[in-house]
């Protein structure tokens, strides 16, 4: 997000971070100063965003609440209120994207969550958010949290079945380059389609013999049999309810 | 795959369904005849490729083996033995990916693994899987056993717990485009890297705060709060394993 900013055309001041090799190396990415000293930190902004461990955002916006300046926070399960007890500008900047140091998002394609204590608070924010992404929307607290848990869903979980199926390929001896084009396309066809009607495989189709086989393939591996039942349920219980297509 | 091999420069002589409709929808996209009247089909082909639902693969291999052609089926969960009963030039042809009618696939990117009764066999499959895949495999019948399974962990899992993220923001009057672009970025991570590395969200963090806000968030829908329990046991686990990044 630092990075998006500067790129279009903002002034990043400073970087703190308990870890001052961790400030450096962002503060060094975007041209800006590096401390790990929260309480000396240099006040001359027009905002401070706070991105840091849910449950240090409270700490972090007491220290900084002296300096009564416009403070956010970028945490999706977080309500706002933690900063409205120090600021009477708080606000919430929640981009629902997964960021790795390893590569770089392109953060105009990002959804970014605005949240704020007054109307005009909102508008600064939301100025400020257009520079950087075309997909604004207004979420309040509660919302982000749902939306957060649904991310965990849409992103989390799915990452780790990946890795369920990549460990089944190198325990055979077989490469992950097999399943990567299935894992993207499987992604692509819901930017437009919605998930339940294109669903497919064994559990859809309620094809008990293949299932069967899987389960079997699975013996030596619980709690795999356990996530494989439980998922394969949820299928055939959508198709059943009339959500399915096929 | 018969548009594939037909935009290849090969020619579709026929196409065979018990439903005589969907066998001329495909049959007039490929520019080929369509019946659904398996004794009497033409016979005239250099292959016949048998694409049914694997608990009929054998019959209609076995309605062929009159006609001594090479066959192959296309199953992820059959074996190749289903066919060497019925002919001396038995094979399997496995697209590893998600199909539906309503999305064309850019099939040379598509993994087409192989297997064959015997070299020449294996050799004149290879020459016809190189002309519409850049992607192709030398896969038996166990592995390709695995790699079906695989497929279900990398794609209808994923795919149902998309369905899972779409129905909770719908019930929270938000929308799905809100975590489109997620799901791209997170399908898109894992194509240069391992899963297991990329991994985020607060089950790798062992954020045990947020997993108890997220399953009362679900403390209306059981099953989802035992999905979201097993799953993340599982993130946790594979991190204390070792696997982990963060």
């Amino acid at each position: 997000m630092a990075a998006a900013f500067k790129n279009a055309g903002h002034r990043i001041m400073q970087v703190y971070s308990p870890n001052l090799h961790n400030a450096s190396l962002l503060a060094y990415h975007v041209g800006a100063d590096a401390t790990n000293e929260l309480t000396g930190i240099n006040a001359d902004t027009d905002l401070f965003i706070i991105s840091v461990k849910d449950d240090v955002i409270e700490q972090v916006a007491q220290t900084l609440a002296k300096h009564q300046k416009p403070m956010v926070h970028t945490s999706g399960s977080t309500s706002i209120d933690v900063l409205i007890k120090y600021t009477d500008k708080a606000g919430v900047l929640y981009p629902l994207q997964t960021f790795s140091k390893t590569r770089e998002v392109d953060f105009i394609n990002v959804p970014l969550c605005i949240e704020a204590v007054n109307g005009s608070m909102y508008t600064d924010l939301e100025q400020l958010a257009a520079t950087v992404s075309n997909h604004i929307y207004s979420i309040n607290s509660a919302g982000r949290k749902i939306l957060h848990l649904a991310a965990v869903f849409a992103c989390n979980f799915p990452n780790y079945l990946y890795g369920v199926a990549q460990q089944l390929l190198a325990d055979h001896q077989m490469d992950f380059n097999l399943l990567r084009p299935l894992i993207l396309e499987t992604a692509q066809k819901v930017q437009q389609q919605v998930p339940t009607s294109v669903q497919t495989g064994p559990a859809v189709r309620n094809d008990q013999t293949t299932m069967a086989v899987h389960l079997q393939l699975l013996h030596r591996e619980p709690q795999m049999q356990e996530i494989y039942t439980l998922l394969s349920q949820g299928i055939i219980k959508n198709n059943i309810d009339g959500h399915g297509d096929k």
